[in-house]
């Protein structure tokens, strides 16, 4: 069977997740429905991470088997023409080999988090930015973000229903980058823990407050303790930027 | 009585427009209820530009007058409390002169028009881009905007119920910046005529899929015709981003 490979932005504000529950629209269950309205074929699609409630992507990928092959634009068009009204939209459809699966073969996964410093609620991204109002160092969380990255347990960064075998991972890059009221947090790594974005913002938010050092974050990284965590930051700041993966499926440059 | 400036941002999708109407909520008439819910009384919010439904701003100016002074962060922060949960945020509440007023004092208006080139639909930034699916030259768009800048008739480019006495306007800016698939208009002059950006941008865009040249774009605006104008853009692209006053509106020093 022909397989696609699916890139694909979402507001994740409407959803219950990335991934079907047994309430709720998700953001897979409304890409189904419309490729079995566009197919006629019931299908499942396979995405790259599983997105939380309220979760945004800019670039998520899935992939997707269809009974007969399509020429990519229909497949592309025929899914976000049946996707009407959600807010979802699928940038690229490609066909790829057998042997690509959108969340085993992926090598890195890129995340930003948007952060709103300011104490004026945020009227046009509300809803995809996290207004902190006290003001933040955002120096300090540059430098303390250094601590994070590498290869460690990240199981103080890491939701207690995460349901990975291991708390070990290795973060690729973990930077902070201010513009005016504006703060950045991007993170990549080959895989990530469940909460684990939002817990390392959360607990950088701490450092940028003047709550934490840099070396209180290595002490709760050292500890595996959940309990040590700074207070996760809400979903609504991030987004799942790119997937990229190696020769099978090399995506487009961003 | 104490007069205020205050900068608004907004999202203009769920309003009839700034200007209260017979119906519907305004932007106008969520902050004077606002203001009342705070301070107890009724008071009337001039704006400095009148944007239309689905219009947003970064940077919208008003005054208010208040019987009785108040710390501007209170002003800032009780107005922005009693917002919730409407999209508009007071960004800055700042002690001003009687003599300043929102929209006579104003010496310029920035305005700014996204527009996404892409065949997907936007899902990210629905409601706050025009998404265009044919590929538009941008460096045509450009070239042509020049044809715009200056002192001119706009009649071409000026709503049926616009209702400036003059359709004469000097247009001091009029660029065109290419990002990738992401193109923003930007727009500065003293003041617009009714739908003035709205009509320019829908007339580039003409410009941009090659149904016209830059001496098309001429003859329309020599032709002073609204028949002549290009299809209008829709609201959504459209923010007002930053109301320029001169000596007269500066605050007084602390």
């Amino acid at each position: 069977m022909p397989r696609y490979k699916l890139t694909i932005e979402y507001d994740g504000g409407p959803f219950v997740g990335w991934q079907r529950q047994g309430f709720g629209a998700s953001v897979q269950g409304e890409l189904e429905a419309a490729i079995t309205r566009f197919s006629g074929e019931t299908v499942t699609v396979s995405g790259a991470g599983r997105t939380d409630a309220g979760v945004h992507a800019e670039g998520q990928v899935a992939h997707i088997d269809l009974s007969r092959p399509w020429r990519t634009d229909t497949v592309r068009d025929a899914i976000n023409a049946h996707l009407r009204p959600q807010p979802i939209s699928v940038l690229a459809a490609e066909a790829v080999d057998d042997a690509f699966d959108a969340r085993f073969s992926a090598v890195k996964r890129h995340y930003r988090y948007r952060i709103l410093n300011r104490r004026p609620p945020a009227a046009l991204d509300r809803g995809h930015i996290w207004r902190v109002p006290k003001p933040l160092d955002a120096a300090a969380m540059a430098a303390a973000a250094g601590v994070l990255v590498g290869r460690h347990d990240f199981t103080t960064f890491r939701a207690a229903e995460c349901q990975a075998k291991s708390p070990v991972r290795t973060l690729e890059r973990l930077v902070v980058i201010a513009d005016g009221e504006r703060i950045a947090v991007e993170a990549s790594a080959r895989s990530f823990l469940h909460n684990q974005v939002r817990s390392m913002v959360g607990s950088l938010v701490q450092v940028g407050e003047g709550k934490w050092t840099a070396d209180d974050l290595a002490a709760a990284l050292e500890a595996r303790d959940r309990t040590r965590c700074g207070p996760v930051a809400p979903p609504d700041g991030l987004s799942l930027i790119r997937v990229d993966y190696g020769e099978t499926a090399r995506p487009p440059a961003p």
